[in-house]
């Protein structure tokens, strides 16, 4: 028998949203980079709210064209100023610091500390985040406030870090399905304390991960992976790639908590199925999105578009990165994000996700002519004039079911809603005049 | 030698309007249903002016999903009022009874008389057509302004029918011309006293025949079905499956006869060779015209376009079905369809099927460059500023006709009319630079 | 070692411009027709500029559907009026004689002559440019306001010509670059003193052969062919089918020095490579120009488009034959054309050429995931701030290089300055993350 999925998540959103927030109040304090304790700590409180099936890839390993980096260890980093002030305290933000620094213990004068000080003229209050994968190197970021108030003098410069053999970590979680093909859900861990970027995709993908556990028997199976950006991505494709062949669709979450509109961003093919797939249940949930183009700049989504991937992977935000003032900086803090966007941002990847599972294709069971409706109760009253409500959707399926068009196929070419076209294939399955295509 | 096909129809079609009328006028008393005499009778009077070969399938006939009904015989039908007044009465107005009622004898109080008692509040002098296929039951139609006139008291209810095994009639005429493949035109002859639903469409349909009859020779064969919708299409479509690979295009007529402007329905797939056919003839009429897409509701072509069958079958109507307000009433008389319309309708037909016989793909015999047209004795003028008139149309036929583009297609792409481009087709071949691909 | 090829040809276009003028003015004088001395001796003079291979095709030789023609010889013509006045000159200029014309002597009356006398009213000081190939008979080209002073009298006719058993002449320069594909230039060379139409097309073709054969290496073959009009590339191509199948692209050029905006005007299929690659590069140069849709009217592409040959090629004029008011009379003079009109054909032939060239399909050797653009030295700045100007188009690259797009296709896929995908390809080709597909 077939399963019609149909989550009833309305009831559950609002406490979903508030249980996201918490997640992200936790994690907040944390300094995640792209290796190091930050991050396996952030696994270890995600692992309390979903089984994670963690992996540790050793330094060195080489992952397609790039090779596993050292792992970084940032015990503590301050700058002691002239006047004998502590500034630039990692253990106040740890935005001050600049990911990946070398460990230092020197005194420097004003003119050689200022090379390694990062502000923002433009918002003067806030400190960047900044970090530096590709050299060896150290750095502070600091308000430009504060920067300009600097005195001459000499300045001691603290950076009690390592840069050593170690591993790169991310975690794993699948809800299987009936069917192996899978949907897989990416989030990157890798950013310090950052809540919309990205602890609110890390949120999000947790709350969805627990909603689907809960909603049993699911039409396909879901893999929700969490994983630093870019070389997280990487090493994972690169270690799974006997299960890309699986992947049917797909989305990149990040960005999830702030008050703007919902963006989805497309993936590599314009007419992929996940560009219908999200686009079609944006649509239907009647409130303002925005879609953007493929571009091979961004989050992961870069890595599963790839050439050599190609995957159906588009990316779900809220206000895209880069159009936000407070993006990668202080000012991404725990104010920027609210439990309802958190909500909302889950209850579309839901309509998206509830979209996949049923969009199925069906064959008619008698495609020469139409069947007798009256026969198998499904035209009940008599006369032109009394055309039953459902069965302008009940004709358009028997129509279309050729065995080459899906429910949203058939919703599109009817123009009728998706929802009429799903409850009108019901009905026709339960008596038999439909049938599924595997 | 090729034909080519020119109908001189422009001097025949004001008689021919004449004929379909009063074919029309001596067919309209006759009470039609799905089965029975009336339908019978109707295929005896078009036998009459085209030679129809006869199917009689009998109740019980499986058909696809469907099951040929019972024969339904209608002999008298009235109502008895409180006052002995007679209403309802099937003599006059065949409209009055309910199709495929059952017989009854018996006196019912008013309140137990109305729920079997259908009128039209929205045009209250004007009787319903109703019909009940799906369930043994009984009922009459009644204008609105009577019903709201009926006293309370005992009501004598008289049905002089019976619903026995019997048989499913339907009437064919073939006109065979060059080619085995046909062109299908389908009218449905099971609606009781309304004329432009649909005996505009048979009397169309019949003169049409008459006509193509008297037009050899002709490249493709012509099939006209007469038989009632819906069970009539379903019953011809399963015992004629053999022949369908044949049928290269084809039309259902109807609704044929009234003031409003033509309409072509286009069948399942887009971009079929009949939409391309009919959409295109029309337009070169130069009269407004309109295009309906494709839906799985209205007349036969929801059995010619179901997923098994697909066939590239069109609908020609003028103002279509439930689309103007004496549509399925006893308003649908005499009155509303005339012999000009009719005779419009029959302009058209020809001018698709013309198309349709013409419209062939041909093959440059010479495709290397352009052929010396000269010695052709196809460019006789010397001077760039002495190109013949049709010197564009030649070189375009020549241009296109690399055997993948018909007449029609060549047409199209060249923005030149069609008639330019048959006129150059025809000088083309006269002198062997095409050949025809059969 | 791909060889990225880039012209320098702004310095010389003036230059070749004066030079091209230069060649016109030579070539003027000349008597052109399909066959005869005049076009052997305009070969003799490109042939000092460029090395020609020559052919001489004997009159009678069937070419496809055509018969090369008799050679017509032309050494005097002229009208004695019966005031004595010698009209209609042939020494004076060339247009006076209708080509083609067969040898005369005789005296008729006003009557009789003018028949054979061809005017143009509209312009009534210009002789037209008249020829007859398609009959033998005889004609002379007036001026409008002569024609009408003519007085009554006897006029002697005097035409010295033969035709004769003889050639058809034409002549190729071949510049062999590292493929065999070719790209072929066509001008035709058959029209007597016109300079538009077509001295200019044949003085821009013969700059761009010698410019060319000095910027070796080049990636692909050019051919060019001076041949003339309609018999001259029918002759080409029937004595040349073994090579078509190596002409990936190429350009009729004609009317290419005068002052109107340049106009491309597309190949038979409308997704061809030339047009494709002639659009987007006039795109490019970001001046004004025109597009026209495929006809088969006007110069040689009538031939290379026929359904049997289908080549990729396009033609590349100024304002289109037919549309300047001097076209094809004696207007059409050294005063039509200029030096820096000719160099801005030449450019946008260089443009095209120079897109041709390097718009080849590359695959990137790293294309699961990016590749490590700091490892390869692409990629030098930390943090999202600093991302390099050329990242954006690094990426576009690496991203679309799948072995199926070229760098043109790239840049329209991305939005990208053409030039800024070249340049990302090249500094992605230095380290060896893109190979080029042969």
């Amino acid at each position: 028998m077939h399963n019609w999925t149909q989550f009833n998540h309305q009831g559950i959103l609002a406490s979903a949203g508030e249980d996201a927030y918490a997640l992200i109040e936790r994690l907040y304090p944390l300094c995640r980079s792209i290796t190091g304790a930050g991050t396996r700590q952030t696994l270890d409180i995600i692992g309390q709210q979903i089984e994670l099936d963690r992996s540790e890839v050793p330094t060195g390993t080489k992952v397609f064209d790039w090779i596993v980096p050292k792992e970084w260890t940032i015990r503590d980093a301050y700058i002691i100023s002239p006047q004998g002030e502590k500034i630039c305290n990692f253990k106040e933000h740890n935005l001050h610091i600049t990911g990946y620094s070398t460990p230092v213990n020197e005194t420097l004068n004003k003119e050689e500390l200022l090379p390694h000080l990062h502000s923002l003229p433009k918002y003067p209050k806030w400190i960047p985040y900044t970090y530096n994968y590709h050299s060896e190197d150290w750095g502070f970021s600091i308000s430009d406030e504060q920067l300009h108030s600097l005195p001459e003098g000499d300045y001691k410069v603290v950076i009690d870090s390592d840069l050593k053999h170690g591993h790169l970590s991310y975690g794993e979680h699948l809800i299987p399905g009936h069917s192996e093909q899978e949907f897989l859900i990416y989030s990157h861990i890798c950013h310090p304390s950052l809540c919309n970027d990205n602890l609110s995709g890390i949120a999000v993908a947790t709350e969805l991960a627990k909603f689907l556990k809960n909603s049993a028997p699911l039409n396909y199976s879901y893999r929700f992976v969490f994983a630093p950006t870019t070389i997280g991505s990487i090493t994972w494709l690169s270690k799974n790639q006997d299960k890309l062949a699986n992947i049917k669709a797909g989305l990149v979450i990040a960005v999830a908590g702030d008050a703007g509109q919902l963006t989805y961003k497309k993936s590599r093919n314009d007419d992929s199925y996940i560009n219908n797939l999200a686009i079609s249940a944006l649509e239907t949930r009647e409130m303002p999105f925005g879609i953007e183009e493929f571009t091979p700049f961004g989050y992961d989504e870069r890595q599963f578009c790839s050439p050599g991937i190609d995957l159906p992977i588009g990316r779900l935000t809220r206000t895209p990165n880069g159009c936000y003032p407070e993006y990668h900086t202080s000012a991404d803090d725990l104010n920027l994000v609210k439990p309802k966007y958190l909500a909302d941002t889950m209850d579309a990847c839901l309509d998206i996700i509830e979209l996949f599972e049923n969009n199925q294709t069906f064959r008619n069971t008698q495609p020469f002519g139409e069947p007798h409706l009256g026969r198998h109760g499904l035209y009940k009253k008599a006369g032109a004039y009394n055309i039953q409500n459902n069965t302008f959707a009940i004709l358009w399926v028997l129509n279309q079911t050729d065995g080459t068009k899906s429910l949203l196929d058939i919703a599109q070419r009817s123009k009728l809603a998706y929802s009429e076209i799903l409850n009108a294939s019901k009905a026709l399955y339960d008596v038999n005049l439909l049938e599924l295509i595997d």
